[in-house]
């Protein structure tokens, strides 16, 4: 009632940029400093139930933005506008909306996005923070931790309008970029302990529940799936190159680490305007929220990237890979003494 | 005997201010800026032990602090000093005491405090570090988490004497304060799934204990019960206002966000003299810390202000409103096409 | 194949010094400011696989850094070498090694120090980063966090050349360390209720799984035990003196607190190069990191250093004491009415 008694705002000078999103780790095309003034950024998103295969033992019916989970992830720069075509195909069973944490005002944009099946949505809003956020569905009540917990949130990375920059201020670039979602989820099981699997969202409800209740998640998962970025899915980078690693959570905390490297420069809380922490071992992502870790890396190798509670990592499933090619640098670490028999 | 063999400071020379403590998220009325020299702050507290309702199915043998849970803000100016009575009224069942965070030495005041049921102490200690702090009963062993996690704790904040500043050292005010206190219970079930209720905490004690080993609280809440802080008990605010949220957690940890608004500045440790961040979509309350978070709200509405856990938030509790009226802005946010069918 | 391949680095003209490691909360002797230019620091640690009396009633088949849990602290300064030779003795059943998070490449050293029983291997590394850091064996897969709960972690503190610096860079001295290595464990129950033992590690793999996968630890325990710092084997101190307390948790988040004290520095993250906050009553360690707290004790008596989730305290562990001489000062706290009958 109070969004409708206002003026619509006319933006009708600004430029316009239709982004067309990819699936995560990857990110569309965009610049770090931005070129001109402010524009309309354009995303369209299909919200997409189906079910998904958690782990070579667990399926799980999902709820998604575009398909994927995470959901895409959105770029755009500090004073651009953001707008979103949201739609909620006809085959799909429940009402579902989005909630941008790096909106004002309406929820997030919850408020003035609930759309049923068969129903599609626009919404604009203006980006006045410059950081990583997480959005997400939010359709009421119970219906929030459920939808959320079945797939359904991604990110949005607000840069400045200059670009990063590191504590000092002195500016900061990045050679490539993944985006990490890493979700919990609450697969319930049968009295022999195989996981259930089930015809609908709807039917798998009740008992879902029941397991959210315990706090316990039966999967933790980097993209989706246990060995989403593992094996041949192992993100790629070369030694040399900085990588920004932006990572989400929309529910649960984390504990992100890159085992053999560090954070070089760390927006914990993902806010660009505060000061990034450096040469971290392990930070943290508070559950709801987004940061962001800059990387360069110096050797060569294969890089686990976990959650390092390593119950979480290992049995639960939030373990990714970097594969990483180079020379080694023997100054930073050598194997003076290979395996030998104990000396005496 | 070593506090008692030093002399008495003689602090005679203070003015003395009586406040009277009220109900969260309510605070006494107090300055943001020091206009004088010390004070001596007197504080009286009644602990009350009475039985209370969490939810619509499930009740507490409670412990609290001045009646409330959380118990009531107290608010004074770094230098300046406390001076608490303490009352553990005769009907009372169980010595309690309190320990103060903010407070140097003798278990932050409890080595000093304990009082049997129909005994009085009283404390002076001096607030000699800005910030929200916690404080709680620990009485020793295990009565100390028990007594917790049946309601005895609050907060404190210690103004700088200049009043808050930002990160540039700007002089920052409020316009509101709410106190929100979190809090996590065990409340035990029946072999049938009901919730059970005791007598007197004493009865609860062993069952409730067997709750708390498994960490998995039954309610998590926002000042004493699912919905304390909703519907016709939401909190208020008009665009355009700055509030500051203080939000304490005795035991568990919490990731505060607000639906649709940020936190502007946080300091997420709650200690006034560091750095705030801005910006925050989400930020982290360490389980037995108090931070505080300031908004200005810019579009009207209904906000949620949730623990990001939404399993915690919207299952277990800890879920509060903020009402916001004003002015609605369409440069910020703006639904541009209604809930329309699917084109095409 | 890749680190083979690189010309080995020629640090021959480089001093060396051979440190003996200490049983923690201790540290071997060290200088706080670098007094020439970077050395080549020479440990060795020993792998010792054997039962441990984690409380009364509670054992585990450990493996451990050095016969210790938590594994010594090392220290050595930025632009330093360390040389580990690391040995695991014929009489352990399991191939172990250590990753660094304190190192870059191969999996922190991981991928180049896996010994089977009877072997030994010499590992060296350059510290070029300034903090405190995990180190913990990971031999691979779920191996990883059975190790880790089993006991093998310890930490590296890494200091500026310059000494310690706080917000403002102005140097910073502690006159005592102690170093605090949390830690949590699943001891697998009977069906009657007590904790089951087993012959050796191995036979208790599947048990310790079953409990892992709860994600709720049977103990969270510093240095080892439950009480392995209090009472007798209390920290000391003195008032007036400044103490660095390192505190690591290789695998599950934890929020130290000192009772009746604070943080004055806090470094939480532990990263020596980023700005310390201030008087904090809680700071929180990240699973997977080390973080410092410097404080300096204004008033005699029994301090408890705990984990402030205090069932977590209490019920399952967490507790230390410092015991902590000199002169009350009543300025800062006084009992002004011993406990008294309630007025009126
Ligand atoms: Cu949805
Ligand atoms: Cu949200
Ligand atoms: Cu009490
Ligand atoms: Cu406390
Ligand atoms: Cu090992
Ligand atoms: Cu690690
Ligand atoms: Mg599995
Ligand atoms: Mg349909
Ligand atoms: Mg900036
Ligand atoms: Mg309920
Ligand atoms: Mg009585
Ligand atoms: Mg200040
Ligand atoms: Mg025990
Ligand atoms: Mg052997
Ligand atoms: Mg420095």
């Amino acid at each position: 009632a109070q969004a409708a008694a206002a003026a619509p705002a006319d933006l009708s000078s600004l430029p316009r940029v239709k982004h067309k999103l990819v699936v995560p780790p990857f990110a569309h095309a965009h610049e770090q400093v931005a070129t001109g003034s402010p524009v309309i950024n354009e995303f369209e998103m299909r919200i997409v139930e189906k079910e998904v295969q958690l782990d070579e033992d667990a399926w799980m019916q999902a709820m998604t933005f575009d398909g994927s989970i995470p959901g895409p992830l959105m770029i755009v720069h500090e004073g651009d506008y953001v707008e979103l075509t949201l739609v909620n195909p006809a085959e799909n069973t429940m009402p579902h909306n989005i909630d941008f944490h790096a909106a004002t005002g309406a929820l997030g944009g919850g408020g003035l996005t609930l759309i049923n099946p068969g129903e599609q949505v626009v919404l604009r809003f203006k980006a006045t923070r410059a950081g990583t956020f997480v959005y997400h569905c939010a359709p009421g009540g119970p219906m929030i931790p459920w939808h959320v917990v079945s797939g359904m949130a991604g990110c949005i990375m607000v840069l400045p309008r200059e670009g990063l920059t590191d504590a000092q201020g002195k500016p900061v670039r990045y050679d490539r970029l993944y985006y990490i979602g890493e979700s919990d989820h609450y697969v319930p099981k049968d009295a022999d302990g195989t996981y259930r699997r089930y015809a609908d969202p709807s039917e798998g409800y009740e008992d879902m529940v029941a397991v959210m209740d315990t706090l316990t998640p039966s999967h933790i998962v980097f993209n989706g799936a246990v060995g989403a970025l593992t094996g041949d899915k192992a993100m790629k980078a070369n030694v040399g190159e900085r990588v920004l690693f932006i990572h989400s959570q929309p529910n649960r905390d984390s504990r992100p680490h890159l085992i053999g490297g560090h954070g070089d420069l760390v927006w914990e809380t993902g806010k660009f305007h505060n000061p990034p922490q450096r040469d971290l071992e392990t930070w943290f992502i508070r559950g709801g929220s987004a940061g962001a870790a800059l990387y360069e890396f110096l050797q060569p190798g294969v890089y686990a990237y976990v959650n390092h509670n390593l119950i979480e990592a290992v049995h639960k499933g939030a373990t990714a890979h970097v594969l990483v090619e180079g020379a080694w640098n023997n100054d930073l670490m050598e194997q003076l003494v290979a395996p030998t028999s104990v000396a005496g």
